[in-house]
């Protein structure tokens, strides 16, 4: 029996594994869609999401096989949730990467020759940051999550400039309104991909540590300067 | 052994319609804020969301103890794993509220009279589905989380036909820029809002009817008309 659970459990962690380099797949195209005007990729990226749906649905039903035939208690219960979640992280940047190739239609559509700005940076950025935190999860390594936890607010900073530029340059050529609705578009989904990859970097650090790192800051203040939440 | 387990499963029902309630609120309160320019109430919204994620990691505590502790199965087993999953759909609905209540104060502080346009409707329909979603959860009602399903389609529509309309007038009306990026965020933040609660409703189904809905369609697509996965 124990040995059949070990098999199931790592047969759970290669297919999440597979969903998240679809999923890192998506975002990498959908943007490589945005610099290259190229249609028929971003269709491509569009097209796929369907098969991270039917993924999704895949593992939540090993899940829910997994805790009702086996029963796990202690840390493999807790690595079953999180995969839960993560799952559910890994189908949500689908879903953000497919914005992105809709926005990424809208620019070769428009032939447009308009700078993509610090697009490419930060894709670059949340890509890492979703691939660490995989990566965190595979080689349970907490020190690799808690980086990857670092450079949310670098991402966020980034959409908060880029934002502000482009509004600047939309108030003062008309004609960069349609190039400036997209952009801020794709730089927002990038900003919620990097958020995602911080859940999942949180849900390892959570399976590893038994406890909960996330929102700890928001815990600290309900305790009232009770016991820190932290890492060490 | 038992009736502990039926308390504390109720206990876990009733902690999550609160945590529903307070989205719920956060979001009816941050469409307010627009309307009414109100940065306090912004504010309130914005410094709500510390409670809604210290509320998300108590349930989810108290989820990973009834599994360890009460190791159920079947329907009592989906139904927990279905909690988790509306757990975190209702924290990112918060996250959704947050950010509309930072475009509301983006208005109040500008002191725009533009106008709102189809927000007012589409925050009806949002934050009916939501009601309907949690209800349906609460009353085990397949029928109602189908009506929620169904409206998902029409928030996406109101959204997408908004965005032109606004579009339409960056291009005509400079002056219409800082406006028109605020009202395009918040009718995409309440778009993802309709789509969390469809989420949930999703979960719902699930749970009643033991077989998952969600991505029926992509379901159907990949089975190559395969045995059907929609509802009765």
């Amino acid at each position: 029996m124990k040995r059949h659970f070990e098999q199931e459990l790592e047969s759970l962690k290669t297919t999440l594994i597979k969903m998240a380099s679809v999923a890192e797949e998506a975002v990498r195209l959908s943007i490589k869609a945005c610099l290259e005007h190229d249609l028929e990729l971003a269709k491509r990226v569009i097209d796929n999401e369907d098969r991270m749906n039917v993924m999704e649905i895949e593992i939540d039903n090993a899940i829910i096989d997994l805790l009702a035939l086996q029963q796990p208690v202690a840390i493999d219960l807790r690595l079953i949730l999180a995969a839960q979640k993560i799952n559910n992280d890994l189908e949500r940047i689908g879903d953000h990467a497919v914005n992105i190739a809709e926005s990424a239609m809208m620019f070769a559509e428009r032939k447009e020759s308009a700078p993509l700005l610090e697009i490419p940076r930060m894709s670059e950025i949340a890509e890492l940051m979703l691939r660490d935190a995989i990566d965190s999860f595979i080689h349970q390594d907490p020190e690799l999550s808690t980086e990857v936890l670092q450079k949310d607010d670098m991402i966020d900073q980034m959409n908060v400039r880029l934002v502000q530029e482009v509004v600047q340059k939309m108030k003062t050529d008309m004609k960069s309104v349609d190039w400036g609705i997209d952009i801020i578009r794709v730089s927002r989904n990038l900003e919620r991909i990097a958020d995602l990859a911080t859940n999942i970097a949180e849900e390892v650090i959570f399976v590893l540590q038994a406890r909960v790192v996330k929102h700890q800051a928001d815990i600290k203040r309900t305790e009232h300067g009770g016991v820190s939440q932290g890492l060490p």
